[in-house]
Parts: structure tokens; C-alpha cells; sequence
């Protein structure tokens, strides 16, 4: 089967028997929802980029057998794929601006694939034949996929058993011959709306009092008993105003939602983890370790836009040759590239996994997806002060065209002469929307939290960091012999 | 005449015939205007504090001649009623976690008053017995005073009359017998739809070629030719849900609007300065000055309500042992203590001018306000850190309500056992507003623009830095005799 | 008695029979050793400046009764007191471009005394008259006082009590009817060589357990059983050199000595704890709290120096115009003045203790102590960035003034045409003095740990932070009544 | 030839008539001069490290030819190649904690190789040959190179030919048949009395009437005419100390000298640029950029010695389980693992020249520079955060070792209890070498202007930034058609 066009994506999705919630309301035709659309398109965005010639060596691959796929369901096969990865994913932050919802699958199929290996290895397991066929599957049918891993986790001083809603973390209910019986949710679950197919993983590494939680799997996403409640985001319902001005991206947005899963059935080729808990430990380090190589790709994109806006508006106000403002840019430039070279540096000191595919170096990608918790901050910060205080003071689109004030709001907000008023507001509004509104979610909290929280990556740093090596470096060169 | 309560405060509001607009609509009531009344509420408790005996001493002064007066209309007589008016900001950002919109008069008062002194001892002008009798009036009314500096600007690199429309910087445009008639805006007017009186000021040096725009006056709100358009916050139509939760901070607020002058008629007795152009550099220098001390106190204020937020959060995920917490609220405190730490200094250090008033000191007020450029920026992503994802993913009030999946959400976003997932989702709001709602137009991108912005700030360092003397030190201690 | 001169004040310390050691041999007239004149020329500036007319609101105190003290020995009688005491703290900082060891005895002495007078109110003690007896002696004598503090603590994982080696807390360890003897050594002495009288307090807050570690009292330096071996600092015995250039701070510097007390006999009339531990630790945190505002000046008055410094080479390198170097220099004064606002709020914010004499706000003076564990460090990377790599690479005054290279090192060091090489290089030798040399070791190490260690001002900020007033805020904005 | 021992590398400098001079005096025997074997000692290292078959494969290259040479001498093939140039740089600071000077030689080869290529295209000059011939002979005799590129520059505000004194830029002053005379000096010549031969740059992108000074060229480093004037180093006599304590780092330094050239012949043969102005920007643009990618190689090793050296006071001070110590040394690994990141990417990133040879990425190798300007400075604050005041406070090792007062060093200066105070007080030294002392020169003041200062890596960010297409990619966003 084929790539699937834009188009074709936004039709297989409508097809879906989705339970959408939304403001407490069941939404019956989440493809065209105002709110959720600009994610909708954002995923679309993986796919037209896809059919475009020149994009094609970053967007596609082709398979030693033939097979002509999206990257986004690729297992990885070499250093050069996971360059790759990182610069299909700042492309597509390049044009969309938001989120675009893809890469948690494609990291989760990495780091199930070599998972369900070395745990079929250990404990004589069948996992790894289960998700090629599911994998298979995904490729030829180009489809989206949720990775889902993030739990509620309820009281954070607790472990899963110990919660004293056992639901906490997701975990099987029943053990049946075909199958099992899962309950629980994932939360922060980016594009789900806008996925076929659903991959559960456990969250935390586990012992054996929490075996029922050590659960890995994959549903289509309208799979009986699961249920998406949508995330608020800051400013959602200016979507529903029908302005393009205020809306500051009109076409691309991202979304999130708290996935229940209600006694849904998984049945057996579909499960790649059940209680063996010593395995994971790795699953969660090596979906984490390529979702924060991820960072630094999809967020560097995001604020390639970001720092584009920020000169235009420059240009707008007619400052951009004052040396402040040259030397804001270039800083928001150097933070920027230094998240890039983060995201590239990881990539190409990978490694072969015992399965055969491509796996990050894993201190490298914690520190980068630690400085992507610090740097889209102050490059907000910095153009927020290019931009001016009127990107949080301008009236609204309609005062713009109401015939009343109007012809003031033209007047008064106009920057240099040859720009009009309304190309001035809607940079502004752009600006606004990414360190303030809809898509400061996404480049602001999300770099924060996505991918885990800063202090997961510093326990990881400090794990991987090699310390004692340090020590004895330090040892030989002062020559004390212990 | 006594002082206001909170409660005739806002029917005084009521009473004026303000010329108000929002979305290309004339609100007809902006007083019960949903979108428009929290930040009303906010000036409202700049009032009810002031008749709370635990803070008579912050927020009144008993004059010489005995009247009692809201220290928002007072004239500083000393370092002392520097400092307090900095605690009074900070009580009124802890009480609102907001804008409360009163400062940027009492700012412009003191400003004024010192400045007509020198303007009629060099111009032989009457301007100072002209404010003295309008802050006497004001004093005895207990009345807001919107204080108005920002033009448009236009094209930032030319001066106002080289603008290619000359009203992009407000300007008589006729001289009476009896007074002036201007035209112009003023950008980012907080709290004018809250204010009795405008008083405006010009927004920069001037020289001889700029001369009509060398003016500053005072007249009602509701003046003919005066027109307001609120500017848009993130999030503000959230106001508009009737939700108490996911608003964030129901009862407080903050606005800013765009205000229009379009022939304003002013009488000769409330005009200040017209036409002196070299006392409008003294008079900008001065109000940006207080001004700056402010931000020392009402932001930390907002700030102390974040922090507290977050240490609520902290316990309600049970997370608020871990080491790396407490860490965090160590350097949110401490961030935000080194801002009041700049506003106090800039207080006590502050001098007597000719006219008798207080200044603070120039190098300090401006060091300050550099500060607040940067820290809440900080405080605020380290409050994001320790909320969780979870702030800018959880469902909407509606979904916690709803017969249909409230169930899931009450049962999956509960943190510790004993809080109520209401309280935990409440909590959470109140930082989403701060950092990225409606409340984060004040606590971010006002603390960077509000008072001038950063560069604005460090031209003055620069000025007040006395950098020939220090060059002296550091020649004395090299033994270098040139 | 008079104050002394700052001539009078060297032959004081020359008559004293000092146990002084450096490099393993004793020095038998430390006076005039080159290596410790700079430090004893440091505290002379304190004498020196008391004589200037200019300087004498700052320098000396007018007691009630009628005394004229130098202020390094004045008990705080007001918030004024406070604030001057940091305006002569930045003042003698401009002078000697290094640490003037004065300010260490002036904050024991403010601690000692509302201490003992507290201790006696408790316990029925004696302290607070034998401190008081001691202090006019100081006063009248005007005596140079070394602050003993800082214990060796050997292991920082246990107790005095618990350390394999009990010596490494200082201790009593025999009581007698007229006094008692004390082993121990106190670290990072600053200025104990050029010092009258040693003061000793405890290091921590102290159990029962640790009873006789809670010891202070005052003794001579020069007294038996009291030895002193100077400490290391970078560049030391480039004194040595007799050049005048290289050193980069010819005549100003400082020292630090470890300070052995083995055996001494205190008698009871200098004893000012003797086993009260409860009260260690109010003699600890107050001691503390006036040293970390102190820094709050002094290192504001080296800063203000190599502020200088930086703009006098950019001014002989021919790049002051540039706008980086500009920004740069101005970063560097806004640091340099964020850090004096803190001195100057924690003092402004002070309050009387039980005893009368003024304290400073403890959360503030340790917000202002952690500042100073960062700032230097930037300010000194900005001042090493104008200075250029030249600071070094630069040969040395031998080979300036040598026959053979000297001409080619006039000729090709020079910067600006006007500006005599050796001037350009003596301004990068004092530049390399304050960030790599000895001076470094005052300006950027000792403003890390002097007065306690970053860590230590955290635990005082989280302890003085308010957090639950904080939470209340918070819980009132968001509306959650538990 | 085969590759030369450590030993035969010594012998084989011991051979050369260097006119090198030091504190005015002319060194005879520089090889075994106390102040500079060490940083003989660092070179030496990278001849040690080849022979060592663990590193083989980094340290050494066989050619197509079949030729076995040191990478130093290599010419990059592929960008496998500049990977390998990072690690091995990262691996001879991990083994010596200093400058081992050698790099500088190969980025200058790197640089003139694919330079003479591109100027003969344009040019029809034969420079390309020359410059094999003199690589292939540096190659076969494994020598070590001096890149020379920086000159004095007097007045940093004027080009070249406007000095007042026309040889503060090297120049050639007489053309003969044979070849050039040249006259000038280069400043910070890091390695140069450890080298074989001297490659001389041009220091800036030139202009016609510069024309003269467009000069490239190769000599042996005892040519005529060649004088070498050490530069001071913080702490440099302490080597003269006969101490293994006090100098922290016994066996390796670093060393820089001010070289002049006082009309010095060179032959045509080895003459690589001469007058051909248009090519010294490409030539200084490609130095710069591969020295820059250096800096993420070579830093990043020392940083390994410090972190480790930071990790083992931690625990002979009992403090390495403190929360806030292991904080901290997860920052510092963060830090150092970011530059290492920044020098891997602008490595993987590379292209090939039109020479052949391979280029790294420039924008990226100018991030990776700008932030080796900020990180070595924050990691050194941490060290000296955990190391304690005791770093610059500790008595020195003859004291340690006196017979009178030794015995109170060694009880009081005693961390944990099984650790001897001599190996504490040795890896403080480390620390202070580092941070205060000779090793610092290199670690941060040259990490700050080596390969160029903060502002020339920030001019080419903007040039290389392309902000072009970052303003298309919001304007396309925000839906703005100009």
C-alpha cells in the first residue's frame, strides 16, 4: 500500500468510531471541530511533506524490500536515520509551529522493538514477532500511532500498589486465554485524537509487587472501553472565533487528552509486555532517551518560526538595526542551534541495540532534552521583548474591522509606514500565540514536561555521566595513589 | 471628604459615561462586564484594604492638615513613605495576584508635582499651583487616576515629527484662550476604564522641532473625544465561561486598553506642561523612575502568590519532600526577595527634591526594574516545573462536572488521597493563569514593558553608573597616572 | 584615647609578638614581610580614612557619650547605622581593591552583644557586662578585632562530638576556678596577623551533646598557645618579585591564616558562652546574617573597581565605542548594584534587638549573601571578555624594561597611540589580580564561601521564606478552603 | 618515517636554537626550564598517547598511501575524521588537564589546505603545492605545527594599514626573487617554544589596501629573525617551588608567548598567501571555525578532570551524599556534555571542501565556540562551590611538611578520617590550579578568547543564522503576504 496523501490521512481518521470528549460534551465529528482541527492538520503536515520531492530523503524511506514509508514508522538502521529523525522533525516544527503529534509513535516503535527482543531473549517470550506484525501493519498502512506512557501516578511518593486507587497506573484486570483486561489511563497524551492506533507502555521501572502494571501493548484507538477527555489549553476558544489575526496560527495547533481505558481488551498478538517488570526499567529509558533526542528537532523547528517572528516584527516597528535588537536575535539564534547541535550530537553517537536497530546515546540525549527544559524559555523571553507590549495590549481583530474604531486601531497600531496595521498584529499575535497562548503550551510546558520532567533527566545524567572514570582522571593528574 | 469604600468606589465607576470599547462593540456597562469587572475588583481592593486597621499604616496617610488619604494619591515626604508605598504594592499583589492598576497614578503624581516645580522656576509658568489644586481634588475624592505616557511611536527610528502621521505621538492640534486641543493615543493604558481621571505626560525627551508634543494635562475619563478599546490578555474569554475553576483567579484581574484622544478639549487650569519641551525629558525621567520602584513591590506581591501556588501543588502531588523541590521554592523565594531587595534600596536611598517631594534613586529604581525584566520569568518556569504537564493538559471544569466523565476525570487526577481533585485542578489553574493567562500578561510580558522596556532601562544604568569615576578607582590601584 | 592614625595603627601591630608561620618557617616581623604588607596596609586604609574630613560621617561614630569611635567597632544603633555601615564597607572596598579585614570583628562584636544579652536573661550568665567591658576597651583603643569563626570540621557528615579527632571543633577541654583552656583551630582566619584581639564563637547551632564546644570569648592575638600559618593564595609571592607592575595591586591585598589555639587559657571576664548550646545557635545566625550583609558592600567596592578596570582597557584597547563592550559594562554595573541593593534593603529593614543595638532582616542579608556567590563570577568573566587574552599572554615587567626584548615588547603591546604600553598592561595586571590572582581569591572564592557557603544561606531562605503565609495566598486566589 | 616516541619528541625540540626569553632573561635550555616543561610535557602526551594501542585508532591515521601519522598532522577525509579529531582532543585534556598546544597546527593545515586550493582556482598561483610538500614533510616527521594567526592589533578601531605603527599587523616589508622579508609579531602563541615550524595567518578579512599584510607562509621556529617572549601566567613561579602539592597539576601545563618576527626571510616555496587579499577572510573564517570545534573537544577533557577532581573533595570532605553536592556535579556534567555535544554536531555536520578536505559546520562550530565562552566559567564556580573555602585558604605543602608546625596542618586540615591530609590538600590544588592557577588561564580565560573572542563568534551566528528564511517560515505561519 501506498503513502497515504494529506487528504487521505484526514479521511482515514474521519472513519474512526472516536470517543471524543470535550467542555464536558461528546464530540461527534472531532475532524472538524475548530478546536481540535489545527492538531489534525498538524499531523496532515507529516504527510504532505511526505509527497514533496524535496523533502522526500528526510520524510520517507525505502525499505530494503522495497517498501516506500513515512519516517515516522521507520525503524531506525543506522546513525544516519537518527540525523535524519532530528531534521525531518525541525522541518516539520519549521512549518507547522505547533506540535505535530508524529514522533511519540516512531519513538515508541524503536524502543519496543528492541525491548520486546532482549525480553524475548530472557524469558523465551514471543513479543518481538507480535509488534513486527503490528509494526508491519503501521508501515504499510501509514498510520499514525499514540505512544501512551504517561500515568496519572496519583500521590508521586507511592508506588503503583500503593496508591490507594489501584488505578492510578494502568495495569491488567483480568487475565483471560485470548487476552487481557487493562484499566487505568494515560495522561498528556499528545495527538491521540488524530491516531489510528494506540501503544500502551508502562511508566516507571517496576519490581515485582507491581507486575500487573509491567503491561506493553497496541489497540486501534476507537478500540471499545477507551475514551478521550481533551486537555484545555490557554487560549483554545479563540479558535472558535472565526478571526484569523487573533488566532496567531490559524491552520496548525496541537492538543492533548487524558485517555481512560475503561476494561479495554487486549488480545495476545497484540501484547508486547506482561509482568516481566525486569524489562521495564529499559522500555522506559529507551522510549524517554528517544523522545528527548526528539526535543531537539521538533522544539528547534518551532523556534526557527519563533525567531523569524521576532525579526519580522523588528522590521515592523522599524528597529531592527539597533544593536540590541541584532544581538537579542543572535542569542535566541546560539540558544536555538545549541538545542540543535544537542539533538544531532545524540543521534550520531548512536549505537546498534541486540536487535539490530538504532539506538541514541543515552547521556548525550538527556542533556539534550535538559537544556530544552531551560532555552525555549528565555528565547520566549527575548522575543517577547522584541516584540513590544503591544503583542499583549492590541484590541482584538474585530475592534480591527468594526467601523466604529477601526479606523483608530489602524491608525494608532501602525509601525513603519509600508506595513499595514493588520500584518503588524498578526506577527504580534503569532508571538503571543507561541509564549503565551495555544502553542506555548507546546513550547514552553510541554519542552519542560514532555519527554519527563528536568529532574528525570539529571537522575539519568547522573547515572550516565561516568563519575568514578571522572574521579580517576582527576586522581592521576594530582598523583594520589589511594 | 472621607475615603471610599470598595463598594462606593465601583458605583463612582458606575456613574461615569465612559466610552468603551471591546470585540468592535460599545460596552454599555463596563462595570458588570465579566471580562472587564475582575480587573475593577482589583482597584476595588486597593479601597477595602485601606479600611482594614491592620493595614491603616501601609495603605492611608494623615496629612499635615490632617486629612486622611489613600497613599495611592500621596505625595511622598520622606524615604519612609518611599518604602511603604513599595509594602503597600506588595499587599495589593498578594491580596489580587494580578494588576492593580492604581500605582501608574500615584507614579505620575509625584512625577508631576516635582517637575512643574522646576518647569514654572525656569519658565515663570504656573503649572505647579494648577496640579496642586487638581491632586487636592483628587486627594479629597479619593479618586484613580490613570497616569498616561506611552504613545504609538509608529516607526521607532524617527522622532515624533518626523512620524509620517504626526499623531502616532499624542499633540495639540489647536491653542484657545481658555486651553488646548489634542489628539493622539496612549497605548497599554492599564486600568483606565477603572480610573476617574487621566493624566497625561509625553513618552520621551524632546526637542525644540517636537515642541507640541511637549504636553501634559489632566481631564475626567469620560471627556468628549476620549475613546477606549480594551486590548485582548490570553485567555480572556475564559472570563465570559462562568467556570470558577478553570479562570484561575475568579475574582481578580488585570486590562489594559488602547486610548484614544480624537480632539480632546483641555482647560487652561489642568495643564501642566505645554510646549517646555525641555522639561518633558525630566518629567518621563521621573514618572519612569517611580515607576520602576513599583515593579519591586507589586510584582513581588504576584509573585508571592506563585510561589505559594506552587508549594501547594508540590503537597497536593505528594512530591513536596523531594529534595529537588524544596530547591526550587528556595530560588523562587530568593529570586523574588532580590526584587523587593531593589525596590526597598531604591527607596531608602531615595532624596528630597526642590519641590519638596521624594525621588527614589535613579541607578537603583532602574537596576530594579532590569530585574523584574528577567526573574518573574525565571519564578515562573520553575513554578511550571514543579506543577507537572498536567497544568496545561487537564481537562476543562465541564468535563470534571459532567454526568458522563467526570467520574474519570475526578478518579484519575487526584494527587495525594485526602485533597479533593477540584482543589488539585483549582491550584493548577491559578499557575496556568499566572504563567500563560490572562494573569501572565501582567506577571510576564507587563514585567518586561511595563515602566519601559529593558533597553530603555540600561541606557539609564549606563547614564546614572558613574562609569569616570570608577575608571579613577581602578587608575589609583594600578598606579596609573595619565 | 584618640583613634589611632593609620602609622599609629602599624607600630600597634608591630609591637605585638605575633606566632606567625608561612612556608614553614616562622616570620619574625610580619609587618614588614611583602607578602603580608599589602593585607596590613588593607585594614590601615580603615585607619587612614577615618582621619579624612570627607569620610568622617561614614568612618567614625560620635557615641552619646562623646566618644569618637572608629565605626568598625560601633554597636548598631539604628537601620542608619546599618546602612552606613555597608556604604563604609563599598568605600573601603574602592580604596584597597580587596578584602580590609575589619568587618569580620565589627559583626562578631553586633552578635556578641544582643547574644550575651539574651543568654543572660536565660541562664542568669555574666556575659553580656564582661563583652561589654571588652568592647569599650576595643573601642577606646581602637583595636583592630579578628572574628574567629569557622571551625576546621573534619568530617561534614558528623558532629563535633562524633569526629575521630574531637580537636576539630574548637573545645574546652579543662575548666578552672579563673577561666578555662581551649583546644581547636579556627580556618580562613582573614586579617587574624594584622589583628589585636582574636573574638571566638561557635561554628554551628550545637546540642547538649556538644556542650563544650559552645564556647566564645576574647583573648589577645598574641597570646601563648595562639599560632598562625598563612594560607596559600594565587600569585602569592609575586609580591615578591619588587615589581610594581606584574603584581596588579601593588600596595593593597589580604590574607587568610589558619589559626591553631593549643591550650590557650581564657579567663572567665573574656568568656562569653561557656556550655550554653542552646544559644550557639543564635550567636551563629546573627554573626552569619551581619557578614552576609557585609558582603553586601564590600565586594560592591572591588566590583566598582574592576568596573573601572574593564572600561579604562577598553578605552586603551580603542574598543570603548564598540556596543557590546558598552552592554558588557553595563552588565556589569547592574550585578555590581543589584548586589548593593541587598545591602543596603537588609539593612534599611533591620530591627532593634532585646539588647537595643540593630539587627539587619536575616531572610534579606541572606537573599544578598547567595547574589554575591554568583555575581563576582559573571562580573569577572565580563571584565576578563573586554580585557582580551593579552591579560594572559602579556610577558612580564622584566621583560618590558629589559635591554634585549623590552623594545618589542613597548612596541608591540601597545594599544591606543596615546597610552604608554605599561600603563595598558598594569591595567590588565590588576584585571588578571581580581579574577585569577590574589585578589581573586578574596573577590570570587571568598564571596562563595565567606560568611557561609552558598548551601548555608538556601536553609536560612527556606527557614526565613514564609512558605505557609505563601500557601495561604495562594489557596485564597484560587478559592480552596480545606 | 615512523611516528616519534614522547622521548624522541623531546630530544628532537632539545635540537632546535629557539631565542626564547622569560622575566627579561634569554632561556638557554628551555627543554628542562622548571616553567616550561611542563607544557612540554602536554605535547609530549599526544606522542605518548599514539603509541598506545588503546588509542590507536583516535590518535593515529593510516593513509591511502600507507603512511601511519599522527591525526595532529592529518587532513580530514570524511566527517568520521573531525569526530575523531573531537574525541581525541577530549581524550589528551582528560590525561592532562591542560593546553597540549598541538591542535592549533592542525586546524591551520586544515584550513590552508582547502584555502590555497580555492585562491590558486581564482588566482592561477601555485600555493597548493607548496603546502602539500610542507604537509607532507611535517607528516613524515611527525612534527608539531605553531598556527599562528593572531596579531597585536594596537588600536582595535582602525584596519591594519591605518595604525600609527605599520607592524602592529605582521607584514611583508621587503620583496625579493628568492622569496619575502616579513615583519609584525603574533600574540598568544600557545605551544610555540614545544614546535617544530611556524604557520603564519593572516588575522582578519582584508582589503585592498592591505594588501601587504595578506601573508601566509611557513618557517622553522629557530629562523632568524624569530623571537619567542613567555607570558606570564597566573601562579607560573609556583612550578619553581620544587613542591608536587602546591602546583596542583606537577607534570602537565600550558604555555603562550608573544612571538615576533624581526624581518624574517621566507622562501617562496613555503609562501601559501601572499598579497592575494580576497582569500584571507576564507582563511581565518576556516582557521576560526575548526579551532572553534576544537574548543567542544579539548575543554570538555580538562572539564572531565575538574568534575572528577570536584566528586573526590567531595568525599574526603564527608559531603558527596548532600543533595545540593550531587546537584551540582550533575550540572557541571550537563555543561560539559553540552560543549562536547556542540563539538560533535558541527563535526557531523560537516562538508567537503572543494580541495577535498573536510569542513565543519560553521554555525554550529561558532555555537559550540560562544558557549565554551560561558560553560568553563559556570563549572569552575561550581567546583570551587564544592571544594570549600579551604581551596585558597590551606597553608602550603612546606608548611605541611614542617617540622614545627606541620603536625597542626596535618591534624586540622584532615577531612574524612581515612583519607591523609596531603591527598586532600592535592586535589584542592587541582582545583585551585583550575580555577585560580596557571590551568585556569587556559580553562577559562583562553576558553573565553581563544579562536577567537565572544563577539566574533556572535557576528558570524548572524551571518550563518540565516534569518532570511527563518522570517519566511513566519510570515508563512502567521499568513502575511507582503
Amino acid at each position: 500500500m501506498a503513502l497515504m496523501t494529506g487528504k487521505e490521512y484526514i479521511e482515514s481518521i474521519r472513519k474512526l468510531n472516536l470517543q471524543v470528549y470535550m467542555f464536558g460534551e461528546k464530540i461527534e465529528n472531532p475532524v472538524d471541530n475548530p478546536i481540535l482541527r489545527p492538531s489534525l492538520n498538524s499531523v496532515r503536515a507529516t504527510y504532505d511533506l511526505a509527497q514533496m520531492p524535496e523533502y522526500e530523503d528526510l520524510m520517507t524511506v525505502t525499505l530494503e524490500d522495497g517498501r516506500k514509508i513515512n519516517r515516522f514508522t521507520h525503524i531506525h538502521q543506522s546513525t544516519d536515520d537518527l540525523i535524519k529523525k532530528v531534521k525531518m522533525q525541525r522541518l516539520c516544527g519549521q512549518k507547522t509551529a505547533s506540535c505535530f503529534q508524529r514522533c511519540v509513535g516512531m519513538d515508541a516503535f524503536n524502543a519496543v522493538y528492541s525491548t520486546t527482543y532482549e525480553t524475548d531473549k530472557a524469558h523465551g517470550t514471543n513479543y518481538h514477532e507480535n509488534f513486527k506484525k503490528f509494526l508491519r501493519y503501521c508501515q504499510n498502512n501509514d498510520l499514525v500511532i499514540d505512544g501512551a506512557m504517561t500515568d496519572p501516578k496519583g500521590d508521586r511518593g507511592l508506588p503503583p500498589s500503593k496508591q490507594e486507587d489501584p488505578d492510578l497506573y494502568l495495569r491488567v484486570v483480568e487475565r483471560r486465554e485470548d487476552g487481557v483486561v487493562v484499566r487505568g489511563a494515560k495522561a498528556h497524551q499528545t495527538g491521540m485524537v488524530n491516531s489510528h492506533e494506540v501503544l500502551v507502555m508502562p511508566t516507571i521501572n517496576m519490581t515485582e509487587q507491581d507486575k500487573d502494571y509491567a503491561i506493553s501493548f497496541a489497540v486501534p484507538t476507537d478500540t471499545e472501553g477507551i475514551l478521550m477527555i481533551v486537555g484545555r489549553q490557554s487560549c483554545d476558544t479563540r479558535k472558535l472565533e472565526d478571526s484569523d489575526m487573533d488566532v496567531g496560527n490559524a491552520e496548525f495547533g496541537g492538543m492533548e487528552a487524558l485517555v481512560i481505558f475503561d476494561n479495554v481488551f487486549v488480545p495476545n498478538e497484540r501484547i508486547f509486555l506482561n509482568g516481566e517488570y525486569d524489562f521495564s526499567g529499559m522500555l522506559v529509558e529507551r522510549f524517554a532517551g528517544y523522545h528527548r533526542q526528539s526535543y531537539g528537532g521538533c522544539k528547534v523547528g518551532v523556534g526557527d518560526v519563533l525567531i523569524g517572528a521576532a525579526a519580522v516584527v523588528a522590521e515592523y516597528n522599524g528597529a531592527a538595526k539597533a544593536s540590541h535588537i541584532k544581538d537579542k536575535l543572535i542569542e535566541m539564534t546560539h540558544l536555538n542551534e545549541t538545542l540543535y547541535s544537542c539533538g544531532i550530537a545524540c543521534s550520531s553517537q548512536g549505537y546498534e541495540t541486540m536487535s539490530g536497530n538504532y539506538m541514541i546515546d543515552l547521556l548525550l540525549a538527556n542533556v539534550c532534552k535538559q537544556n530544552v527544559t531551560r532555552y525555549p524559555y528565555e528565547i520566549s523571553r527575548l522575543a517577547e521583548d522584541i516584540a513590544g507590549g503591544i503583542m499583549v495590549t492590541a484590541p482584538s481583530q474585530k475592534d480591527l474591522e468594526s467601523p466604529v474604531v477601526g479606523k483608530y486601531v489602524e491608525k494608532y497600531l501602525k509601525g513603519v509606514a509600508n506595513i499595514p496595521t493588520k500584518d503588524r498584529l498578526k506577527i504580534l499575535r503569532l508571538i503571543e500565540n507561541l509564549t503565551l497562548g495555544t502553542a506555548a503550551v507546546g513550547y514552553r510546558t510541554e519542552s519542560l514536561h514532555g519527554a519527563g520532567s528536568p529532574q528525570a533527566q539529571r537522575i539519568m545524567i547522573a547515572r550516565q555521566g561516568n563519575l568514578n572514570m571522572k574521579k580517576e582522571l582527576a586522581k592521576n593528574i594530582a598523583n594520589i595513589k589511594e
